[in-house]
Formats: structure tokens, C-alpha cells, sequence
């Protein structure tokens, strides 16, 4: 079965969430145009990457899963018909938020969500300042059960996640037909161009790394352009995030389908065949073979 | 602190190990001539890959821990005084057969072994046949505990381990300064170019993907050459594998530091800066936040 994937980069301005929501609503509309069933969108599209500094002033931003960002994304996907993941700073509770996607199914509205698991915390994402890790348990199951949507099971994880060959794995052992990041991540300026390229060529080759590992298609969004850290001075370049962009789409052996530039934005379509997915569990039977008797190691900090 | 490490691939045409042995040594001599510390061989480097087929005659080919591949091996790597990571097919008793790594560190003589703990079995590749796995405690201890060497701690784990990210991790989670993979793997000829292509890549980036996440070095010794079936006729090329070569060393963030081309014999060899492991958690500290407190589910099956 084949099927057209979108995937959804932008650059953000803002923090004014209509103005941001109404391009990003262009941009979904021309994917579903040239016929995408499923669209992914970056991470906390609808404003700024505010994570670039501690401020309490950015928690008015957090809205419900019932917010304004979550009902528009509702209702585009139920006028076009397709199965649209959206990125929410999401307020669960006075004091309780999350980084959080949001998976909207044609008619049916919002069939599930995903609360990032694991949360960044390094100079320019400060993210461990704003999003309370997801729970060990959603609803009394593993918290990478991937969603159920009418494209198929999608297992939705969130940028730093990314950088976890197990959080890949407990979707793909949980049924996820694919696995979807959006992602804000770019490189600071004073970084030398040789160590650039190398966190960029990491970033891509770990999240192919899933789709091979597990015989499932990957779906990338990734931020682009350049935010300036707030209070910093336009005239100082170093203060701020050159996200990388390149957003791309695999097919389940980590090849590369389709991938954006470094600034453009836009949709970026790719046409995947779902039935390599078993075809290829077939010919490399890894699923077989895992050592599970060996693994429960991995539920430890360090093994000392 | 820098160091130059070697991986040898070659081409093998008989199973006569003495000669074999020969050539690999002249082999091992040009690398530590070049200031190699450490040596990686490549899978099943003294005989054929004799698994394309399933002949009880192959198991007198089986040798034990301190059989004439160890001792030659053992014997170079004191005169040498380098680290040398071998491999061979292991008798461990009448009816218990390895396919083991074994590590010795100059003077000190052997210093470990590795039992491969992931066994393939499809056409060409009849593994399960020869070998049994690797025991799930190794003298009590997690099977992936890196090596001892005065060199570092070597994660040794063999091709179809390679597959598999938890090896990698477990590994690393216990103080793994190197991931080695001695490995064969090549094509069915009776496949597309394409397909051999996404396969060769699938498999070139699942193994850097090991270094991104473990922020460590990986080395890979692959087999080159076509070796025919046993029994097939010559005149049937599409009855054999052609082993795909294309051996490399990475750096911490999966960067490729040296890789040979698919048809070349001899050593290949990198200049590692091993304080970069160090720097590159520190910057991107993905161990700190492993949701450990959801890893559980890593040694089912399949969660359903």
C-alpha cells in the first residue's frame, strides 16, 4: 500500500499564534492538495522556540489540549480529511506542563497525544525549565504506545527523544507502523563549520538509525531560520539559534525519500510503501533474534 | 588523547589457515608499522565464511580458546605489542560450538572473549546451525561488559549484533570506550542494484548510529571478495556471496574517519581522539536523561 507523507518546516517570527497558525494552515492545505494523508508539523510551531531562555512570562503562552491551536488543527484535519500532528506547549495543570504532540484523525478529532518523555536542558533549550517529563505510564501503558489513526499506528516522539534508539523501539514493540519527531534543533553560531556539519550528519543518521533498526519509516519536521535569544541585541548573532532545518522523510531501510534545505519552507512530500515494512522484517528478521533475556540492563542510570 | 587504530579487510580463498593466517599477519605487521595500537580482524577471518551452506564436515574446523588461531594471534600481538581483536569459529565442547572475538593485549596475552549473542539464520547465512548463542551471564556478569585492554575497554559485539541497538548500549553502559564489529556481510547477486544499495547503507549507518547515541568510536572489519557456495558450480554466480567490503572507523558522532572500498585487501586505519567522548556528553548529554523508569519493556518480545 503506498501512501503520500508530509512533512511541515518553517520559520517563526513571532509569538503571535493566529498569524503563525494561518501560514502553517497554507502550508497543510497545499500538502493535502498534492494528496498527503498524513501531516507532520515542527515542534511548538505556533510560536517561537522560547526555551532559549528562563523566563515565567512564557507560561501564559501554555494552552489545553482543548486550546486554541489544538481546535483549529482539529478542524483543518476533519475539512481535509487527513491524519495532522500538531506540537502544543500544553498546560495540564497550574505548574504542570508539557511539550506535547497532538494527532488529529479526519472526523473522528483528536485521537491521542504524546507527552515528550525526555527533556533537553542545555545553554539555549532550556527545556527542563518549562516541561515536566511525560508520565511513566499514559493511561496505565507504556507511554510510546503509538496512536491509532486511519493511515495506520503512529509512533510520535519529540526532538530529544530522537537521540534514544529505546523510545524508537518500544513504539516499533507496540505496533507503530511509523515513527514521527518533530523537532526545534539548530546550531549555535560561534560553533566552527566542521562541528556543524558533524551535529547535523548525527542528527540525521540517528533518526534513520530507527527506521532501519525497526523496518518502519521515519517523518522529520524540523524548525528553520534564525531566532534571536529574547533581550539579546539584534547585532549579536552569537545570542541566538540558526535551526538547521533539513527536515526529511525515510523509507524503512533509513533511506532518505525526500529532504528540505537548510532554510526553505514548506511541505516536503514523499510517496512511501507501506508493505516493505513486513517484506523486510521477513528478510532481516531482527524482531527474531532480539536477546530480550540480556536486556533488562537497559532499565538502568549506569551499570557500575 | 590520540590513537591510531587499524581495521584489516581482506579476501579469503581457501579454507587452509595456516595460509590465511600468513597473509593476515604480513597484513597486521603493515599496520602497527603505521602505529596501530589496537587491530580489529574481520569475522571468521581464517577460513571461508563456511555458513553459506549446512555440512557437519565444517565443524572440524572448530577450534578451542587456546587453538592455533589464539596462539599465532597471541604471538604477534606480544612481539607486536598491540591490541589485536580476532575471531574464530569456537569449540567449547563436543557439541557446543561459538562464533567468539578474542581479544589479547600484548604481553598480557589474551585478555577476553566474546561469544556472539545474536545469530542470523537465512539463506546463505546458516548461523543458527553452527553456532550456538552466547550465554546470557557471562561468568555472572552482563555479556555486553566491554573488554579490559591497555588501550582502553573494548565493546566487542560481531555483525549481526550490529543490528541491534541495546547490544551497543549495554555495552556502553559499562564504561565501553570502543564499539568492534568483525563482520560479513555482503550481497545476494541475484538482487537490484538498488536493493543492494539501501541494504550496504542500512547497514553502514546503523552501526554509526551506535556511536551517535554512545558517543564513542566504532570500528568495522568486513569480509571482501566472492566466495562461492560450497558444492555450487563456478558457473553460477548468482549460488554465493559477494561480500561488500566497505570496512570504516568512526569517530564519537558517527563521522567517518576511514572506510575502504568494496574490493580492497589490506589494513585501514584512523587517528581517534579519545577525550572527545568525554566533551561530547558533556555538550549533549543524553545519558542524564534516559526514562530509564520505562525501559523495562526493552526485554519483551513484542508488547501486545
Amino acid at each position: 500500500m503506498k501512501m503520500i507523507v508530509a512533512v511541515i518546516q518553517e520559520a517563526v517570527s513571532s509569538n503571535d499564534k493566529a498569524t503563525n497558525l494561518a501560514l502553517t494552515e497554507k502550508r497543510i492545505r497545499d500538502a493535502a492538495q498534492s494528496g498527503a494523508q498524513l501531516v507532520l508539523l515542527q515542534e511548538l510551531h505556533s510560536t517561537l522556540y522560547f526555551c532559549q531562555v528562563q523566563s515565567p512570562h512564557y507560561f501564559q503562552m501554555a494552552e489545553s489540549l482543548d486550546g486554541s491551536t489544538c481546535l483549529a488543527l482539529e478542524r483543518l484535519a476533519k475539512e481535509l480529511n487527513i491524519v495532522l500532528v500538531g506540537s502544543i506547549f500544553e498546560k495540564r495543570a497550574a505548574g504542570v506542563y508539557h511539550n506535547t504532540a497532538v494527532v488529529f484523525d479526519g472526523n473522528k478529532g483528536m485521537v491521542g497525544y504524546y507527552r515528550k518523555m525526555h527533556i533537553p536542558d542545555d545553554p539555549g533549550f532550556n527545556e527542563k525549565y518549562y516541561f515536566t517529563p511525560g508520565d511513566a505510564l499514559k493511561n496505565g501503558e507504556n507511554p510510546y504506545k503509538p496512536i491509532q489513526t486511519s493511515v495506520g499506528k503512529l509512533g510520535v516522539l519529540i526532538c530529544w527523544d530522537q537521540w534514544y534508539p529505546e523510545a524508537s523501539r518500544l513504539a516499533a514493540l507496540q505496533g507503530a507502523d511509523f515513527l514521527l519527531f518533530p523537532t526545534a534543533i539548530g546550531w549555535h553560531p560561534a560553533d566552527t563549520s566542521d562541528e556543524q556539519r558533524r551535529q547535523q550528519d548525527a542528527w540525521t543518521l540517528i533518526q534513520r538509525s530507527h527506521a532501519v533498526a525497526n523496518h518502519i519509516p521515519v517523518l522529520v519536521a524540523n524548525r528553520t531560520g534564525f531566532e534571536l535569544s529574547p533581550g539579546a541585541h539584534s547585532d549579536k548573532p552569537e545570542l541566538g539559534i540558526q535551526f538547521w532545518g533539513q527536515s526529511f522523510i525515510t523509507g524503512q531501510q533509513g533511506d532518505i525519500l525526500a529532504m528540505a534545505s537548510h532554510n526553505e519552507e514548506g511541505s516536503l512530500l514523499a510517496e512511501v510503501d507501506m508493505s516493505r515494512s513486513e517484506t523486510l522484517r521477513q528478510m532481516w528478521p531482527y524482531f527474531r533474534d532480539r536477546r530480550i533475556d540480556t536486556f533488562s540492563d537497559l532499565a538502568k542510570r549506569y551499570i557500575d
